[in-house]
């Protein structure tokens, strides 16, 4: 994201926006995602909006995309069973909407439950 | 995945078992889902399986997860419109079906429509 303009997840980083943080270091912060797609839906953002999507982010910064990575970990750990589905959306048609790149991290939850391949692509 | 076992996808790429290849390169390949959950629905595959999941890839090797990405984002160019939804299941209870770390490209083909966010976790 090149624009001037603060992006939400910027917005949401500098306390404008209210949100439910359940992870914040240096570089990389977590909150619930506000229309939750699972028992667990987190959204973990890095805190530049340098990178449109994880494209740009891969290209231009493969440490942080790796962090991101670590910290659904985490989050899995913390929040639900330690395993997950970590989803980038690229492109307005691929499901994204905010154009500051963001993984969301979906999981079961602490009483068990599954996830299933069947709704990966669903329209 | 640091059984001595070849994976399936370790015995695609050896040419032992058939696949709908569409990329391949001296470090990943890729090819058709052969369940597909969207009208493109491909797998792209680091060669090795020294890596179960995607935690394991992004703290070995992030510049091959970037490179992962980047063959997404070529796949979706030239058998989408060019977004897509990318996936990474981490855990059987989260989808994972094979551990050696893969990652979904989803498209919604050149014909246009759409992926939703509706379904990204649906159990």
């Amino acid at each position: 994201m090149n624009s001037q303009e603060p992006s939400v997840f910027s917005r949401i980083i500098a306390g404008e926006i209210p949100a439910d943080v359940v992870f914040d270091s240096d570089r990389v912060i977590a909150f619930r995602d506000i229309a939750p797609k699972a028992p667990v839906h987190i959204v973990v953002v890095p805190k530049t909006q340098q990178y449109r999507d994880v494209v740009e982010l891969a290209a231009g910064d493969p440490g942080l995309l790796a962090e991101i990575v670590a910290t659904a970990q985490q989050i899995a750990d913390d929040h639900s069973d330690g395993q997950f589905r970590l989803v980038f959306n690229t492109g307005a048609a691929a499901g994204q909407t905010i154009f500051h790149v963001h993984a969301h991290v979906l999981g079961a939850g602490h009483d068990g439950g599954a996830l299933t391949e069947g709704s990966l692509g669903s329209q």
